[in-house]
Formats: C-alpha cells, sequence, structure tokens
C-alpha cells in the first residue's frame, strides 16, 4: 500500500537544465519471466535476477541507467506486492514511498497509469517515462539521447515509444511503423508512429524490415503525467477514476484493484492514440536485449559459469549449484542446473520452457515454479 | 590378503547330484566402468550399484544367480583392495577367506587363475566357472542349463564358455566361432570352438550373424580348475608359478603381484586352446544385458526415476539426488543427475563418456571420477 509522504525532490540535475518539465522514471517491475525457468521463479522472478554474471539485477541496471537521466528522488518502480521487500533490498535509494505494490499483476496500463496519477499528484507538469525492469541496454549515452528526445516528442504532447532497430526479422516482439518526421528541431528524429503491430510471422517479419520503416516495440514510452492521464479519461475512464481515487483515498485501493481490467498499455493507449496521430518514436541506436528465452541469455552471455567438459557440440550452461557438467553430442544445447530443478533443451526449442512450466503446474508440482 | 581357513562345504544340493564334481564359481568384480560415469565411480564402480532399481546391485544379482547353481559356501570373489569390504558388505554371506583381494588391476586371468589355484587347493576335482560381476541375466533357469550343459563339457576336459544368441549384429564384443557338436548326449548343445574373433567392424559383424555360428562371448568360462592350471602352466608358466606359490605362502603375493601381466583369459587360454581344439561352447538361451553404456542401461530400465517433464522428443534420466528434470526438444536424450556431477548426452553419443572422464582427469579434477 502507497504511503504518500512529502518527496524531497532534488534540484534538476544537467540533465534537466535545458528542458522546461522534470522527468520521473516508472519501471513497472513485474512478469514471471517463465522462459528462463528454473532460474527465474515466482519467488525470485527474472528481474530480481543476476542473468549475465554482472553482478547486478536487471532491476538494479535498469536503476543505473535511469539515474543517468534523471534524479534517483523521481525514480518509482511498480511491482507485486510480494516482490516489494525483494525490490526495496535491491535498491536501497529507493524510498518506500516510491515503491507501488499491485495486490495483484493487471498488466502495464494499470502499474504505469497508477504511477503517472501518483507522479501528477507531485508534480502537475512531470513528464513520465515507463521502462521495463528486464531488459538490457548497455549503451548508457546512447539510451540517454534517445531518452532526451523522446522528451522533446513529449513536450509537444505526444506520447512517445523509443523504437529499437531490429537486428533481424525477429517473430518474438510487436512493431512499431513510423511516418513522417514531427519536425521539431530539438528531436531531430521523432517521427509520427502510423500503426502498432503484434508479433508478426517471419514472412511478415521480413516485410516489415524491407520497408526501414518498422522498429522494434520494447515498451519503452514517455509522455507527459497529464497527457497519459488524459487519453486513459478518455478511452478508459473507470480505469483513470480508479486510480485518480487512490490519491486521495490510499485505503480504497486494496478493494478497487482487484476490479481493474488486465490490459497493456500498448492496446490501452499506444494503438487507439497512434491511429489518432498522437504517437511518436525516436529510435534506440543502443543495443537492447530483452533475454526472453535460454537463447536470448546465451546470446549475452559467454558461456559457462561452471566447469564444463563439452565434447562433440556447444552448450550454454548456467548453474546456481556450481557442480561441473558434462555435455556429449549435442549442438546449441542449454543445461539449466539448480538446487531443486534440473532443465536441458537446446536453443530451438528455448521458447517452449514456458509449456514446461505449465506441464509442471499440471503436475501438482507448482512448488517448482 | 588371503587368509586360508577350513571351508565348511555344505553338502551337495540338488543341482550337484547328477554331477561327478563339486561346482564353484568364482565372480571377478573389476572394471572401473567408466562409460557410466557419473553412476559409476572410482571409489563406487559398476557392479556395486543398483543399477536397474532392482534394489541389488550388479554383484548381488550375480551372487544370486549363482545360489542357483551352486551353494553359497562355494563362490568366490575377487576384487580390488580397495573394493573387497564394500564386496563383503554387499555379500554378508561370503565368508572373509573367499574374498580374494587383489593389490592392483591385472586384468581377468591373474585374477581367475588365483581364485582356480585356491580352489584347486580345497579341492583337487573342483569344476569352476567364472562369471563377470557387472553382467544382467534375468532367466535363472536358462542360466542354470547352460552352466549344467558346460559342466558336462568340462568333465570331459573341455574349458567351455557360454556364448550369448547375438540380438544384433553389434560391434561392441567379441564373438565365438562354433564349430562340430561335440556329442555330449547330456549336454546336446555343447559344440567345439573353432576360434574367437575381437570386437569387429559392422560390416564383420553382419557376416558373422549371417553364419548362424557365432555367438558373443560374455566371458563366462566353465572347466575343471586342474585343466585350467594345466593350461596356465603350459602356455603361461611364470603366472602359473607365482598364483600356484601364493597358497604356500600367502604373505608372499603383495611383493609378486606386481610384477604379473595384465592379461585377458580370452588371449592367456581361450584363443590359443581354440587352435588346439580344446574350447568349447554351449548356447546361452537366456536375455543377458552388459550394461556397457548408458544406451544399454536405457535398453533395461523403463526411465526416469524421478519426476520429469519431457517435451518434444524422449529422454532417458537417471538420477540419485531426486531432482526433477525437465527436457525439452531432444531424440533420445540421456541425463545423468547426481550429487557432484550432470552429465547430458545422447544415445547415439553413449560410447564417449570415457573420453569425457579422460578430459576431466586432465583438467585435474580426477576428484570426480
Amino acid at each position: 500500500m502507497l504511503k504518500l509522504r512529502g518527496c524531497a525532490l532534488a534540484r534538476p540535475a544537467a540533465y534537466d537544465r535545458t528542458m522546461t518539465s522534470s522527468f520521473y522514471a516508472i519501471i513497472p517491475a513485474g512478469g514471471a519471466g517463465t522462459r528462463l525457468w528454473p532460474l527465474s521463479r515466482a519467488t525470485r522472478p527474472k528481474f530480481l535476477l543476476d542473468l549475465d554474471g554482472s553482478g547486478r539485477s536487471l532491476l538494479q541496471r535498469t536503476w543505473d541507467r535511469l539515474i543517468e537521466v534523471t534524479d534517483p528522488s523521481r525514480i518509482f518502480v511498480v511491482t507485486g506486492q510480494d516482490h516489494a521487500d525483494a525490490v526495496r533490498a535491491q535498491l536501497p535509494e529507493l524510498g518506500d514511498d516510491r515503491v507501488l505494490a499491485e495486490p495483484a499483476p493487471r498488466d502495464s496500463m494499470p502499474a504505469i497509469g497508477w504511477a503517472a496519477s501518483v507522479i501528477a499528484r507531485l508534480d502537475p507538469d512531470a513528464i513520465i517515462g515507463s521502462f521495463a525492469a528486464d531488459q538490457i541496454i548497455d549503451d548508457s549515452p546512447a539510451f540517454a539521447e534517445a531518452v532526451r528526445q523522446a522528451r522533446i516528442a513529449a513536450e509537444a504532447d505526444y506520447v512517445c515509444t523509443i523504437g529499437v532497430s531490429p537486428s533481424g526479422p525477429s517473430t518474438a516482439f510487436g512493431y512499431i511503423e513510423s511516418g513522417d518526421n514531427l519536425g521539431l528541431a530539438p528531436a531531430p528524429e521523432a517521427r509520427a508512429v502510423v500503426r502498432f503491430a503484434e508479433k508478426p510471422d517471419a514472412t511478415t517479419a521480413a516485410a516489415f524490415l524491407a520497408t526501414g520503416r518498422h522498429s522494434w516495440n520494447a515498451g519503452m514510452f514517455v509522455s507527459k503525467a497529464s497527457v497519459l492521464i488524459g487519453h486513459l479519461r478518455r478511452l478508459h475512464p473507470d480505469l483513470a477514476a480508479s486510480l485518480e481515487s487512490w490519491a486521495d483515498e490510499p485505503e480504497r485501493l486494496d478493494a478497487t484493484w482487484a476490479r481493474l481490467p488486465a490490459i497493456a498499455i500498448d492496446h490501452a493507449i499506444a494503438e487507439p492514440v497512434a491511429a489518432e496521430g498522437g504517437i511518436a518514436t525516436v529510435p534506440a541506436t543502443f543495443a537492447w536485449n530483452d533475454i526472453g528465452d535460454f537463447g536470448a541469455l546465451a546470446d549475452l552471455s559467454s558461456g559457462a559459469n561452471v566447469e564444463s567438459v563439452v565434447l562433440d557440440g556447444s552448450a550454454f550452461i548456467s548453474s546456481t549449484t556450481g557442480r561441473p557438467v558434462t555435455v556429449i553430442g549435442l549442438e546449441d544445447a542449454i543445461v539449466v542446473d539448480t538446487g531443486d530443478a534440473l532443465l536441458v533443451t537446446t536453443r530451438a526449442h528455448a521458447q517452449r520452457v514456458k509449456q514446461a512450466t505449465e506441464a509442471w503446474r499440471e503436475k501438482g508440482r507448482a512448488d517448482l515454479l
């Protein structure tokens, strides 16, 4: 439950001096990450894990990236009540009043909308940006530049998404189709968004890449809090009313949250507002990895974090037990060794890990998940 | 070190009544079983393991099979000094004086020859049979009948081997080529052995099967102790002298054992004596499995001994940890999960496990072996 206390906001730092409004970052820290099971568990989801051996969890790396573009006092995390303590433990600089703990998952729109309404109360002129807690972006200057241009578009009342340049015709991501340049001088790369497309099939993905106008939708949105809330009031008035009521009566949250629709910001706002010409996009020039499955993790990580012998083939090995692993005669094998569960698969089947978790649930072994 | 005490031999049981001489069984319990690593270890080799979940180790199953054909007091085990205590623990009915503990492995001829010379001192008319400790034979009556016919041939001064009917043109076993029927009335299936062949290539193996005269050499030999020792004296006089000296001076064993040649009974006696017409063979009609690798174990065992989810493929899973195992997208996968080592391979690569153990040794991890 959120307790609003006076937020002692720091003086705007260098990154804010050229902007009219202050920038607030929202980190939606949700998602089970079941495709990374058994590393990722219900009690220890993907965003809390140090998946690449960097020494920092994905959540902490998101924080590290965001304190380059705003003051730590303007960063909010929305997470499940079960994970609020772990989030606080991993981010000691994050004040209790900036951890918004959801009673139950309702997808990204209620989470972001709630944070937006809380921030709008603190600062009616706020510009907000939402950045998922479970992605890896290594190039802080390029990230900061994308955020800077997105803030310019947001000042012009757009909801601006940061589109990731596709490295190939992936079928694992939604796509953003951009149109005309918006002609915003300080944001020379900002373009109107024509439409959003859901995860395509392989043929469609290849066609998207051929246009040169499509980027991956990484779920990064920047807008004025007031603009976002305005869209919500217009398109989802019941949801907007619920979110705004909590600022006055936080004790009502627990009772009303359960009635909220589970809806993603893409469907709730991005798609309809794009049709109205209200969405902008700026390109991300940084490398980006959402670590959507063990194949993506294998791309990112140099490999075995335990002693191993691999004969006649190749393997990505991830271990939390430290036991030596031997793999013979498999190509692109994936071996994930944890204290209470062992997974063996191949890169080609990495997306099916989610189905395996469902099979364990059906067997009555939800304790493993 | 062997201490010969007076052996209180039991009255001949039913299986002996039709025979002139008493039957003694020798169990050579050696062999590292590295193709079954990490189940099989230097400190806990294959023959000490319950590999098929029967509740009895391979050694214990060999014992169970042999007490159907002779009295327990006439069974001897030859094993490494390091494993003598484990052998005694697994076979409480086996007296200390019937555990012959080798100071170092010297292959099967010194082991069997030593036991033969010990038994010959106890009973100069003894017929001995040697049966490896690491094979599985499930059909006791068929085994007993093969031993019975082999004893008839042994009474006629043959060294008689029990040949296993090939289930296919395996390249993993040596072959026995049989010739004329010996015309021994109580052993109607006993034939002369023309020659022994080493493990053949696939073409040769197929040609062997086409003759109808070839069986697999499972290393089971039955003969008079005196006949075996006679062959040894003639063909390997130094070895024979060493073995026989220990019966009088057991304290000399440790000093002289190290100088023995490492030689298999196949090369030392079976091959040269076959050329002289002194080897017989009787057919085994029982199913036989030497569990030479995890593929053979997978043939034998119904599968996972832990909870598992296997999607899009098939897997043989063997676990000593009880951890649930998930396998996705592999055909004929083999997963062996132990407390301190994990192996993942496929049936097609099962023979290469031995090379993986060598790789671990080269990495300085002999502790895993």
